[in-house]
């Protein structure tokens, strides 16, 4: 449950500070629907936000730290996953939708901006791992007290993220379902062997 | 032997067409040296090219899709990976040497210009992972030589080089050498195993 919740409530600027970042977020997503991502520039965005072009510049460097924020932001899970009855459920139902969502069109434009950014530190790709191990966090101790035995987080990063994210972005297709189980069930056997 | 006489005899277009090819990729390769990435146009690559822009645009689109043709360039294997005498050995000495590549500040760079692409067809990611699956498939063949038992290159890509690029894409620190260990060790159990 710590886990969920610290999803939920991830530290947000306050104030005058927030209404900026919520106007600017807001007049790029408009804007890169209306135009394409490829299309729109940053003092476009400045003027449909009702800030100054150079707002945007300190406060994000370039516009491909700004698209990187906006994707990153977009990728923030919605809610708990879905429960299922069981670990090994729980992870099949979250790894296919993940997989779905990410390998569409906007799931991959979002993937490309956010390894796009420059940023040396607090990478946008780091923030959105750090969902996806929250999300995987949640599934891990509802096994727990079910008293499923479960693998530690890290595992199932290397194990079942890593190669679905590696498929979405090196090969020319995304996993399969039966691909994805497979690396559920090594997971979990793993798991289940005594150290 | 196979594998790695393909890795070494790509198709290169030829004639007027490589010229044009090997002189804007030169061009590139200098201009980023010179003035780093983000500071380079494709009318400064034209120019010192000797081509004009709109043969720059009509054959690789834009500059994203330059940089990232130019990348994958670099990312082609020089040499055969090193023999060590055992297929465990192989695979560690290509995995670290690899890793210490791409988690380098010009690695880094190659690998965000290969990911930042758009093409949706003949993906310079996808012509990256090709070059590493020809590399593994040389250190398989090797060891099948040997009379060892060796994994499928698809098991090495899923269990090996794709948490390798997690961590370097997705997290903050690259793989440890401990871990890259640990991947190769789990997939030849793996590949010793009766299926």
């Amino acid at each position: 449950m710590a886990t969920s919740n610290l999803a939920r409530t991830l530290p947000r600027p306050g104030g005058r500070s927030a209404r900026v970042q919520e106007a600017v977020h807001r007049a790029t997503r408009e804007l890169a629907a209306e135009h394409g991502r490829e299309a729109i520039t940053v003092p476009m965005i400045a003027a449909r936000a009702g800030v100054t072009p150079s707002t945007i510049y300190r406060r994000w460097g370039d516009l491909a730290e700004l698209l990187a924020d906006v994707s990153v932001e977009r990728m923030r899970p919605e809610g708990e996953p879905a429960d299922t009855g069981s670990l090994r459920g729980d992870l099949l139902a979250w790894a296919e939708q993940y997989n779905e969502e990410m390998s569409s069109q906007p799931g991959r434009g979002m993937l490309r901006d956010v390894l796009s950014a420059q940023s040396p530190d607090d990478r946008p790709s780091c923030r959105c791992a750090s969902y996806v191990a929250m999300q995987i966090g949640v599934l891990l101790e509802r096994a727990q007290a079910r008293g499923e035995a479960a693998p530690a987080v890290e595992q199932l990063m290397d194990a079942l993220v890593a190669p679905l994210l590696f498929r979405l972005l090196f090969t020319p297709a995304p996993a399969t379902t039966d691909e994805i189980a497979g690396w559920i069930d090594a997971s979990l056997a793993h798991a289940a062997q005594p150290a």
